[in-house]
């Protein structure tokens, strides 16, 4: 490991998070909003922290590898949700420093889920830093790494590609790590300015639009009303609803729209079949509350607004879907397990793990039948290797695996089953509410410092697909680092690679 | 596939189930209940279906394989639950069909789950088939099925080894399918009598000591009083607990014990691990609830009888756990998907099989840390070949595939979400009792006959873990028979064996 290489990328992440901050300062100044004394504090405290970091550091080599990648990406989540708790917990509105990182984390991680009761108290900076940090999670921290890298390692190999993290990915069309970034960047853009004129022209509030923007670009879902999206007019929502399903959706569908080749899209397995789980279960769940509502048409905007916002993990609401019938409920959890399209910026287990994983099983039924039948698993036309297979089965098994342990310990607090339950998967698959105390009308608030320090756990699990923070938190990944060093026993680790060899001299 | 084959030991296994009855005649003759006359009449309705199979089926070929072994399981468990529910249902005491078959299903499966709000209006003849279709049940099908297979084949050839079931297993020890089946029901006959005479020195009465030895032999969790275990001596509660672990953990063990290798059991890892989680389980659970008992005694009896009851998936209670802080509810219900050991009469996912998950993610972790490290997984010292890992992740993804689909259909009925999810997690695990609507003190009757069906598909299917009767629903094994026969259409699927061939000609 790097790790001198690891800390001076922190450094320069920190200070890009000090720039993020700046257009909360713009709308402070707007509104004459005089407490932003305190983001500007924060700023500096940002800056200072990554400059000492950059300067500090002393890096021998500057190469860095897929193994350096995750673990900055998975510190970069949490450094991230601290220092960018601040602004909350400096200026006071939110005065417990655990809800305040609960707060950011879920602001990064494009989770969505808030332990404010009352979002209209906080000033007009405030909300706006809250609704900014789902637009800069939402292109997913590998991307931006990938993109800060050249200024930290200045222009040195890098090999980060094969991390998988979320947000949108175009590897197999563009060879190049840095073009990648470039094109996914600009599409980002151009959808999220898209959104924003749209809404501009049916009416919304400048203030309100660009927050909900950037909660529907980044699949957030923090909104800036207590009650939702609920008092919105209907064009509004049904194009909220829209950008929501679209943001979710394979960015390599509008790469290939984009370069005019319109009629392979069709070809993207995953987006057929995410938008095939959408129509379907809109239909189930509209069946299923119609006679709730008026008229079916409202029946389905409601059930169109919450699928597009659970599917992809966005978690907005219109309705208090808690009150809706077991059977649309169901539905929503399943949803919420789904989750959007592998190259998108929504969260979840993703449409293609899903398809890939149901696959084996029917492969696997076929060999039971067909026991001389020996075929690979194909996928949009292309045989698995046998390591993505693996990948897929790895992280479904440690995906509960860390959803079990982290019912148990949230569980300590008391809460029923159903509260717990969806808490978590709530947060581990970044969607926001979940139902009971932890429903679209309720929020986080009731748990304890404890259970909110496991949540922000899965929130930042969940959004780096588990395993970078897995390795983060392995024994061997510090041992290393001399962190467990027990003299004459570091040894007995070293590898025969060269860099590891080279990395260590630092 | 060898239709006929299936046909003619299906039929031998209902006149089996004729046989099995018997024992509950003796019980009717002594208690001189008279309505153990529908007793008779179903003996004869299987009998005569039976025998009608076997004379009816000309089987060409009398080999059978894996294949064909896991439709027979599938088969058998839904032919005996239909057929087992005639007592039930032509006595009148379970007015239901869906009832009554849920009720034998659940014998069978060893799940123990009830219809029934009143067992004590039950007479004992059908209080004892009841129970007795546990012990039954409890050796696992397929060491039944082979012990049938050559009074059908005739001595003829038999590869049924590689289907995998639930039930002891010794196959490593012993060669030979035919010897296995004789140890292992030597040493399940050996501990029910053991079970039973420890029962009678403390006091029970022969008619509950019989059947609840029963189901705590088959791991299933019918009890014989409305009241559950509550109202049994503490010792008589303590000897069951102690049982119930013993059923639960590889037969193996017994297996190393008898022929004198004491010393190897602590090699047996799965059973090393079983224990471990029965201590960890044990200490939470007594912890968390401690403040509810008088003294920190009864609340470990407790706790040890209803971890002892859940993980081995037996499901007998001796107090209504659904009372029991959050904490201490998950605690159990992570138990009810771990499951006991795979070679004893548990059901669940099975310790073995959570090992070995576990290990392919911390090995897919220091693969992350550590690239150039490539070693195989191994298990009790042995490398694990890639099939078997394979075979594992199938299991799980199919596992979640069918508990996720289940639990969305049954909550058409409307219950809540805890009752939901805990009654599929209860019946797929072979468990009994939920939480909630389905809790220790409740039983299953308010779901629908829809609902009632799935659920008694889930404890089939989780019985015979999974596949086999996903094997069952697949249209490829039924399209060879020519059920969906459409002409020129059926000779696409030929394959290249020649048992294929040969058997199509039937």
């Amino acid at each position: 490991m790097n790790y001198a290489m690891i800390f001076r990328i922190l450094g320069w992440m920190l200070m890009f998070e000090a720039a993020f901050m700046s257009p909360s300062g713009i709308v402070a100044l707007i509104y004459g909003e005089q407490d932003a004394i305190w983001l500007v504090a924060s700023m500096g405290i940002c800056l200072s922290v990554g400059a000492i970091m950059v300067l500090v550091s002393r890096p021998k080599i500057r190469r860095i590898y897929a193994r350096e990648g995750s673990v900055i990406c998975a510190l970069v989540c949490f450094l991230y949700s601290i220092l960018g708790a601040l602004p909350f917990r400096l200026s006071g509105y939110i005065p417990n420093m655990f809800d305040a990182v609960f707060e950011t984390a879920s602001g990064f991680t494009t989770t969505g889920a808030s332990i404010l009761s009352d979002v209209e108290a906080l000033p007009h900076w405030l909300l706006f830093w809250r609704s900014f940090t789902h637009w800069v999670g939402g292109m997913g921290i590998l991307v931006f790494v990938m993109a800060v890298i050249p200024l930290a390692a200045g222009g040195s190999t890098m090999y980060l590609m094969k991390a998988e993290s979320p947000g949108p990915s175009v590897k197999k069309m563009v060879p190049k790590a840095g073009q990648t970034a470039s094109i996914l960047y600009k599409m980002y853009f151009a959808l999220t300015a898209m959104e924003a004129v749209i809404l501009m022209i049916l009416g919304m509030p400048l203030f309100d639009n660009l927050c909900l923007t950037f909660g529907t670009a980044g699949t957030g879902g923090f909104a800036v009303l207590n009650s939702g999206l609920a008092n919105y007019s209907i064009p509004q929502q049904v194009v909220i609803t829209i950008f929501m399903i679209l943001f979710g959706t394979n960015f390599s569908v509008y790469y290939l729209i984009v370069t005019g080749r319109v009629k392979d899209v069709l070809k993207v397995s995953e987006a057929v079949t995410y938008f095939s789980i959408i129509g379907i279960a809109i239909a189930l769940i509209t069946v299923s509350i119609h006679h709730m509502y008026p008229n079916t048409l409202l029946a389905l905007k409601d059930a169109a607004f919450q699928v597009g916002s659970i599917i992809t993990t966005t978690g907005y609401s219109t309705t208090d879907f808690d009150l809706w019938p077991s059977f649309s409920k169901w539905v929503l959890i399943l949803l919420m397990f789904c989750g959007a399209c592998a190259g998108s910026t929504g969260g979840g287990m993703k449409v293609s793990r899903i398809q890939v994983a149901f696959k084996t099983v029917v492969k696997e039924l076929d060999n039971a039948i067909h026991p001389k039948n020996v075929r690979k698993i194909k996928y949009d036309g292309k045989p698995l290797e046998h390591s993505v297979l693996r990948g897929i089965n790895v992280f479904i098994v440690a995906y509960f695996f860390v959803m079990a342990a982290s019912i148990l310990l949230i569980s300590i607090d008391g809460f029923d089953l159903e509260t717990n339950f969806t808490a978590v998967v709530a947060t581990l698959n970044n969607i926001g509410p979940g139902l009971s105390k932890v429903g679209p009308v309720r929020n986080y608030s009731g748990y304890s410092a404890f259970s909110t320090c496991i949540l922000i756990f899965d929130m930042i699990a969940g959004r780096l697909e588990i395993l970078p923070v897995l390795v983060l938190l392995s024994v061997h990944t510090w041992r290393e680092a001399g962190v467990f060093s027990v003299p004459g026993k570091g040894r007995k680790i070293a590898h025969n690679s060269d860099e590891e060899l080279l990395d260590e001299n630092f």
